[in-house]
């Protein structure tokens, strides 16, 4: 496969220390022998491959110095593109990054198309598609989780997976060739039973990364949370608590939105991406005092409702009209103010919200706090997130092929059970093969490779 | 003099396609080497120095990989420090960078303050503090200029006039030590005229340096520009045709604010932050229209002030009010709508703001933006700016020192005009040496130090 010379700006766009330039294809070498002088007049090839070197980068007809920078040669294949390729450290901020892009650009390489590194690393068999397509959620992880999960697929893991599942479904299809071929009937009824086994056991392991996409899911966008109450129940001290004692990971991250309303905690590894309600406008009428059409749209959307009543007080028609919102909802009930005369009895919430968890509160005291979070774990992970043992399915391409896969083998299946003609069999199972070789690539069209990596960031 | 090692994130915070994580002291390769193995299980002191290694970061404890890395070590004394530097450059993101940040700090690094690494090439004595200084600016830059001129002083431009006008000085300190030891009638003379002749020498090159002052601000802050005019008087369209031919270098930065009314423009080399008053609230109140309170402000900071009239309608009270407010200023007057049968002449404009640059235009039609763009260039630079060629002093500090050293040569030439004693001479003398040290940071307190790299970005 023969492709251009690439270059772009490899690091983010801002005030630091150090930017980076990254250049690939045949012509890296070239290009960068034309614009980079050490002092004492040497080229970049005059050194070792890989050896980071000190220079300037200079306009190559005035000689004029542009910036000190760090060049480093790295030879094909073992590079990140498997192409020959520049890098070229100057200082950060943006007037160095652009003008040396500007020069290199000018000297034969073109600008690279958002993800196009990591497209030829793909394209050049560096790396398959699902491997791919984790560098980009690599780069967007918010919490440690899901960069582990994405790092865990870069590392291949999904991949093997995939492969091994393909590889039955090979052997089940050359058993299907084979039966074809010779259809004495003996060996039918061995190959139908094979089939079936075979078939079973692919759908198992189907079923089983389809059984991660819900954590993937949360993984990768955090749980929404939606805390709901009437006004004065304790919903803005939940959230500083919740916010205070877990101020961590996400909310560390410079450059992450801080709507008034929506905060991103880590709570014992969940990502929970909070919506508060207190946001929303009370207004004289009942109804709308509690922004029950706000607050509908954003149920809709919640994975998880943290919902305050008062027990201090008689409930109101409000608590019951929030009762009524949340009742098919996954909901964790706060039964807040205990530290206050109790009024309202366990037995009456339970009434309202049968089913649902019910924890004892009283916020401004600090108690009920360590359960509520012990909950939300236990709720939504079974037990610790192996995230080194597991793989885990986060990608929405992904589950929709996982989808297709399934209902092709399921089909297969039935298809055997029935005693159906082999071939129909055939069908099934090939599109089974070719389903899941869309998600490591093996099988992809130009297409979706494209719009895969549309979305990732210039420089990658 | 004995540092501790220092680490911190490199790169600026972003999706993006690489992040790098700097380490410099004595224990960065110790600290690398127990954090980071290839997949042959190799440390990073098992390669040659200065080649960057492909690898793993991974936690010493539990041998868990955290990401994929390019790591190099650079040998102290040729890096940027003049310490022991290792650079891990790891995938771009929030996460990657923080994790291995926080590795290295775990295994005996400590996070640098904002500027330290630059902090530590100073003391260390790679370059001067005006070298350090430039850093920053070359940074923050917003124009190839202001680049250029940085990158000048980065280069050591003004750090070498500064030395040697700090050489004649100390001449001149040797000549008085002499005159006081020897003080014999002829050599007190020729004393006298030695030092009348280099002080005469040192004021015309500290001169020389202030006058680069108002180039400078320029060039690091642009030339704030207010446009004024009564309304549907052409400013918008001034504003348009501006942006449009020159929508250069400035804003393509992303991340630069894009006020509604403030925009950042490069006529001609020259950097213009641009304030659009159009934006300026009208009301029914004639003196109100014009926002003159907000409009008095603006123009109490602006450089220059462009004043568009409509000739093809009488002059009002507003244009009046325009031209009073602005009779003080650096003024740029544009008689707009020569396209329109004129009403106002030359002359009538002549006479509300005598002594003006006066161009006519049709915006609409683009008649006469060359010449506002010439006359733009002329009244800020004579000739051509020639960075190249110049140091061109922007540093507020260098300005305040470089005063502070032309009123103390000021006074020993009066001094030695006067025939005073050579001893009051001497005095002031060794001040401007002092004050002029201080720019290259030979004569600085640590206190002035540390508040010069507060300024600084960490990671740098």
């Amino acid at each position: 496969m023969y492709f251009d010379t690439i270059a772009a700006v490899a690091t983010a766009p801002g005030e630091a220390g150090i930017g980076i330039v990254r250049i690939s294809g045949e012509k890296a070498l070239e290009i960068v022998d034309k614009i980079f002088r050490t002092k004492k007049e040497r080229k970049l090839s005059d050194f070792q491959e890989r050896r980071l070197t000190y220079g300037y980068i200079v306009e190559p007809d005035t000689g004029k110095k542009i910036d000190e920078v760090l060049a480093v040669y790295m030879k094909a294949p073992y590079t990140y593109t498997k192409e020959d390729i520049v890098e070229i450290n100057c200082h950060g901020g943006m007037i160095p990054v652009r003008r040396i892009l500007e020069i290199v650009l000018e000297n034969g390489a073109r600008l690279a198309e958002p993800g196009e590194f990591t497209k030829r690393a793909f394209l050049n068999g560096r790396i398959d598609l699902s491997q791919a397509e984790a560098v980009i959620d690599l780069i967007r992880a918010k919490t440690d989780s899901s960069f582990d999960v994405s790092f865990n697929q870069l590392e291949g893991g999904l991949s093997k997976e995939i492969n091994e599942i393909r590889e039955i479904l090979l052997r089940m299809l050359a058993n299907i060739e084979a039966s074809i071929d010779f259809p004495e009937e003996d060996i039918e009824t061995m190959t139908y039973e094979g089939l079936l086994d075979e078939g079973n056991n692919v759908l198992k392991r189907i079923e089983k990364l389809l059984d991660t996409v819900y954590t993937g899911k949360i993984l990768r966008e955090g749980l929404k949370t939606v805390i709901l109450g009437k006004p004065n129940v304790g919903k803005s001290s939940l959230m500083n608590a919740i916010l205070r004692e877990n101020r961590a990971i996400v909310t560390d991250i410079p450059g992450t939105t801080r709507d008034i309303i929506e905060e991103y905690v880590n709570i014992k590894g969940i990502p929970l991406k909070i919506i508060d309600t207190a946001g929303i406008r009370e207004t004289e009428d009942v109804v709308e005092r509690i922004g029950v059409e706000r607050a509908k749209s954003l149920l809709e959307e919640a994975d998880l409702v943290i919902v305050l009543f008062d027990v201090s007080k008689e409930l109101t028609e409000e608590d019951m009209e929030i009762a009524r919102l949340v009742k098919n909802k996954k909901v964790v009930v706060l039964t807040n103010k205990i530290d206050l005369p109790p009024v309202v009895s366990r037995e009456e919430i339970e009434k309202i919200l049968p089913g649902k968890k019910i924890i004892e509160t009283s916020i401004i005291k600090g108690e009920g706090l360590e359960v509520l979070e012990d909950s939300l774990k236990e709720m939504f992970f079974a037990g610790e997130i192996k995230i080194k043992d597991n793989t885990i399915v986060t990608n929405a391409r992904h589950k929709s092929l996982l989808l297709k896969a399934k209902k092709n083998i399921e089909e297969a299946i039935e298809s055997i059970e029935m005693g159906m003609p082999i071939d129909c069999i055939e069908v099934d199972v090939k599109d089974c093969w070719e389903n899941l070789g869309q998600i490591t690539g093996d099988t992809v069209t130009e297409d979706i490779i494209d719009k895969i990596f549309e979305e990732f960031c210039i420089g990658k």
